[in-house]
């Protein structure tokens, strides 16, 4: 299955993925999933938001047990973020059916689309249109870095954009949702434990930060007649990491735009953007409160002029408690030695985050020795793979088998 | 004068010149030479680098005395940088005219082609080409941002390429070059006089810093497994500031290139440019290492690796002492009460900064009240202006007249 998989959307150079929605790769990712579904006896689905949807019993009956996860990559993105969740499902389903397994309630497998957001922006399009959170109006004005629109992008490939929007009666037919990940941390490694179950998704926001100064000539300018939006930019660069550590949580500046961004010339302005997580509200608080007094301090020392705007803000998602100890329980009996299976917070989006608000929704953790995710450098070794399958095989027999 | 060349390449929005090489506001700027130059009745000439030449006199007699500046600009910049000494040389011939003034050397006025570098990428082309110190390869092989060619942009605006290259002889029928520039600086405004000589331009460099890290998920990354490279730049960019302080030099980072410099991605890459100038070389080279150990240090606590290049380096250039000491003498001579003309260094390059390794060199400098340049701000009062105009004539006449 894997095999099938590996090659398509791999740039040669960075050996990293380039999937993104509505391309030729995304094509052939879409291809080889109604492949599998179809070799399986599956009923084949491609719903009104593009996500692909594979069903083992009537897809109209109430109280489905759902499992998946997405195709699609972020630029130069690893084999296993996303992938590994819809391989698993198929490769659960195949444990299940040599297990003899008599299934109560239908299972579908799922593929969400535009899961990453890397072409048009905002992540998790397929499942924010079906959960209804994305309005098809806002995602009719979503553009890709080449002026493509969304609905144009979607004709291209030879969907039909006409039929996008929310998708109640779908999700009303959905008794739960469970996606297996790989971990984007190293929780499950400094544990030594293969399989992690989900406590919450942190709340985490993006803050722009301008900075704007004085431009001047970098060669004759006195350096006390400066008033360069540089410094206090770096000094917030570096308050944000002390700040995240002392709180727990995390801060990044990871982009930044710079006018005129010539070599000599200092800056007018410094844009930055500041990506902050926590486990919980009041860390996230605390850790954002604290850097922007250290923007307008620094910026006032250097006669700086600081604007701050929140860009996006996503509450914390909590996953559903009863579904979690369900896990927690199936997991904990199926094995012999009974498998430790920790559960643990993530500071990443996913599908199952959006879902969690209309359906009962968990997610499983399959260890990533390296932490490295986003990255061609992501991994997940195979036996660890080969447990994620069993867990997520376990938990499906326990949710949908008598 | 002014009021004719005001409006040429002036963008309504920022009200900043946007006068490039070889495009249509540097074509009105020099058919406004032309005509400033007939109108005067003196001999036209446009050398084999597309410079211009307002001849009074015999241009193949030996010895003449040479003024002038540049017409084009940076990006937004403002109106006095270039303009001014190309105005105030043609104003000082009318007052000298007024004056009665007998010519005993041959007198131009000179507006050097491409002296920002604004569309090319290199400073002071057409000096540089005059002067041998840029080759014709070289020249050939330059390219602005669309990816037009030095060459194909002169060809488009009716210019043979083919002429382009040294211009020895050219050199050699010149005896004295002097160049009025607004200042750059704020000195003139703090010692509280209109009008300055320069002594040198400093010596300066630009350096690129390429700290390279790990890509990573910005919000499940520990902090603890992160290899930041914004951090030790954010650290590196403070230093500078510091070491330069400590030193009397000047250090900026203006320029910055980010990957994949994306909101949630821990950037792989941050590439920073270091413009460094101070008033000798020890100076600049304290400044420097001092910064490239830091790099080196705060780098290596981050886990990040460091590179750097000197991408240019221009040494000191000492203008000819002895027609600096001619111009004291003259400026100190002339008016009365005796004009105090401070003698000052500069950080910034000029045409005359290139010429001064052929010819005779000085310049002047007119008060800037806020020091501001390269920007809509730039600025010289009406009264200073004329002071220019008024020193730069009692030059030329000491210099040319009997």
């Amino acid at each position: 299955m894997w095999r099938d998989l590996h090659p398509i959307g791999r740039d040669k150079d960075t050996t990293g993925y380039r999937r993104y929605a509505w391309t030729a790769a995304d094509a052939d990712c879409r291809e080889w999933f109604k492949e599998q579904a179809t070799a399986r006896g599956l009923t084949y689905e491609l719903d009104r938001n593009g996500n692909q949807w594979a069903w083992l019993g009537d897809p109209t009956a109430a109280n489905a047990v759902v499992t998946g996860s997405h195709l699609d990559s972020v630029p130069d993105g690893g084999a296993f973020d996303g992938p590994l969740g819809v391989v698993s499902s198929f490769a659960a389903l195949d444990e299940l059916r040599s297990r003899e397994a008599e299934f109560t309630r239908p299972l579908a497998i799922v593929n969400f689309g535009d899961e990453e957001g890397a072409r048009f922006g905002l992540a998790c399009v397929g499942s924010r249109l079906t959960a209804g959170v994305l309005t098809r109006e806002a995602a009719y004005g979503l553009t890709d870095g080449d002026g493509v629109t969304l609905p144009r992008a979607m004709e291209r490939a030879g969907y039909d954009p006409e039929a996008i929007g929310p998708d109640p009666e779908r999700l009303a037919r959905i008794g739960a949702f469970v996606e297996l990940h790989v971990e984007q941390g190293r929780a499950l490694d400094l544990s030594g434990d293969p399989v992690g179950i989900a406590s919450s998704i942190w709340p985490h926001g993006r803050w722009r930060f301008d900075f704007r100064g004085e431009a001047n000539h970098a060669g004759t300018t006195r350096l006390a007649d400066r008033r360069d939006p540089m410094l206090p930019y770096a000094e917030t660069v570096l308050a944000a990491r002390r700040e995240a550590r002392l709180a727990g949580a995390v801060a990044t500046f990871g982009k930044i735009a710079v006018e005129p961004n010539g070599v000599n010339a200092i800056p007018s302005l410094v844009r930055g953007w500041l990506d902050s997580r926590a486990a919980d509200q009041d860390a996230l608080d605390t850790t954002v409160t604290a850097i922007e007094k250290a923007a307008h301090d620094y910026a006032r020392a250097h006669g700086v002029d600081v604007s701050l705007t929140r860009e996006s803000f996503t509450p914390i998602v909590d996953f559903d408690h009863a579904l979690r100890d369900e896990l927690t329980r199936i997991l904990g009996k199926e094995t012999d030695p009974p498998l430790r299976v920790p559960v643990l917070g993530t500071g990443a989006g996913h599908d199952a985050g959006i879902l969690a608000s209309s359906v009962p929704t968990a997610m499983l953790f399959v260890r990533n020795p390296t932490g490295v995710s986003h990255s061609p450098a992501e991994f997940a070794a195979e036996d660890d793979c080969l447990a994620g399958v069993r867990a997520l095989a376990d938990v499906l027999e326990g949710l949908a088998c008598t």
